[in-house]
């Protein structure tokens, strides 16, 4: 059997096509009192960007703390606290931000339908209820959670995403003016999400010819931009946001992988981010994608990037413990990476050899 | 202003994920009377493949001639027809097929909830009300007609396609097992409608990243297969699927050429099928793509493929006239090739001198 897929259901894309966003809400806005729930990065705070989200006298805008991973508990506060300041849904939940952000806003509109806590969807097609409309706008590149089928969130016993048919987003606005002003290497550690994706996809048991078709695409243009020396020009700017697309998209036809298993053990224990989390895990995976990880050296060469060392070394043997029990639980990743006799090649030991070393 | 493009809604995609088409369908029919209207291409009408189509007792099946290009008057009378034998419209218009089957399928989904005859909507944007439920499923690849957001006929006075967010399908199955049966040099040349798509994608002013990334791999898909020895074999069938696919996306994000706009004047005239009437065309474009000519030349002779000479020996210089003047019309085309100022290079003579050659 295989899944049919849904796909986001309309995408504006354009340099300034930011400036549509109020057009493309204002088509939900039928009701007198409708309003939209906007959720914004706190990197935007007090920045002149604020000014140009069209934001209507009902509406709520919310600041995203993202200096840790997304949590259940907040998706849980943040619906609770809508629901008492209206009776009514939002007619769209826009998250405009970073894969945190946008994980946000698809997760809180699923939660606006379903009952109790987020951390009981963790998992596949769990949710029972479409949720509310939900609108992604990506300011910095490289999660695929613009176009992803799931949400990641971290609840009370696992990383894990809420995952199926109900996670897409309905509306996707890629305008490359957005990503100009991300810092490095921020920007680095999230793009590499997508180049790690594509890595990941593309060798395993899991692959498909779709998959494998968006994946190399998005591949060569990390290539473009990464191994050049002029990755922040304004076409590699809009090559990374399309690269983040094809690569999130080329996942729905795949699967992530070994850095994808490691990096979540690590987070839940660390709470490094994502991205960041992410390279400090792969600089290690020669054993699983030697040419992957010697390209990825090249392109942290050639864009001066050092990513952080010594991650686990204060870590103490019972958090490395924690940090595989939950490795361990990404079976599906494992099945892609190692088939399905997985178990008698990732060991505890290799596990925990690998971590130490991070 | 950018266009907040409609996507498909759902993609099934695997092989033999046609036999799931019951249970996609079934999730659609919600009421007693619930029917579905299949149009089949006449190349399955007596072949094994009509008993798995999963035909419920109420729905309709109708045999779809594909001699002739689609046309408007066709689009009517099926819906006449499907009008007078039920009070309800269908809950799914399914098109099991080439790019006319779907082309039909797309188009009379519309009309059943237009008014007046299909040849009123010619044209961008033009459609007033959504159709009902579309569900495409190519049985050989190459148009890009079961993503696209057009559907190509030919009216009264025009060959032209009904263009909008309203026409792209709802549902579209990719099962790589149904075109395993197509025969030479049908299938090439319908595989080439694909290869030029990207061709005249990737040259001109509309290109965009996105359209470039889409496209470029759709190009390398196409190379893999008719640059190879080996075009029929399983892994190049469902490359090709999925060249069809992303070559048929990345128009969205970009726009057809010279071939496209000369074709369509030729089948105008000539009632020339599309494929073979691109391939007709395609061969006497140097001046436009040297390259691509270059290679599409390399194609034809590692798959040892004649095309028709002389398509225009016979036609008198009215008619070669009025092949002009078709295309000719086709100013979004000829914009992409050649720019603002392309009246100035696409002349009379120099289209004459063209289809002399044809």
């Amino acid at each position: 059997m295989f899944r049919n897929l849904k796909a986001i259901g309309r995408i504006l894309y354009g340099r300034n096509s930011f400036d549509q966003l109020d057009d493309v809400l204002g088509e939900l806005r039928i009701e007198k009192d409708s309003y939209v729930l906007f959720l914004v990065d706190e990197y935007f705070e007090g920045k002149d960007f604020m000014k140009r989200i069209p934001v209507h006298p009902h509406d709520i805008l919310k600041i995203i703390d993202i200096t840790e991973e997304p949590k259940t508990k907040t998706v849980d506060a943040i619906v609770a606290e809508v629901k008492s300041l209206s009776a009514n849904l939002p007619v769209s939940v826009v998250g405009i931000g970073g894969g945190s952000v946008m994980d946000y806003a698809k997760a809180i509109r699923l939660m606006f339908t379903n009952e109790g806590s987020s951390s009981l969807y963790q998992g596949l097609d769990l949710i029972k209820n479409k949720g509310v409309h939900c609108t992604v706008i990506p300011t910095i590149s490289g999660t695929g959670a613009e176009v992803s089928m799931t949400t990641v969130l971290t609840g009370p016993v696992k990383k894990l995403g809420i995952k199926g048919n109900f996670t897409p987003a309905d509306q996707l606005v890629i305008d490359p003016e957005l990503i100009t002003s991300v810092p490095e290497p921020q920007r680095f550690y999230t793009a590499m999400d997508c180049y790690i994706h594509n890595i990941e996809a593309a060798n395993g048991f899991r692959k498909t010819v779709m998959g494998d078709a968006l994946g190399a695409e998005s591949l060569r243009l990390c290539r473009d931009i990464y191994l050049s020396n002029d990755s922040r020009s304004p076409v590699n700017e809009e090559k990374l946001m399309i690269a983040s697309y094809l690569g999130g998209l080329s996942l729905t036809y795949s699967e992530v992988g070994a850095c994808h298993a490691i990096s979540y053990g690590l987070a839940t224990v660390t709470g490094i981010h994502h991205g960041v989390g992410n390279c400090v895990v792969f600089n290690q995976l020669e054993e699983f994608y030697p040419e992957g990880v010697k390209e990825f050296k090249e392109m942290m060469r050639v864009n001066n990037i050092a990513i952080p060392q010594g991650v686990t070394a204060n870590c103490s043997p019972e958090e490395i413990d924690k940090m595989i029990d939950v490795t361990l639980t990404l079976v599906f990743m494992w099945q892609h990476v190692c088939g399905p006799e997985w178990e008698k090649i990732i060991t505890r030991d290799k596990l925990r050899g690998l971590l130490m070393k991070m």
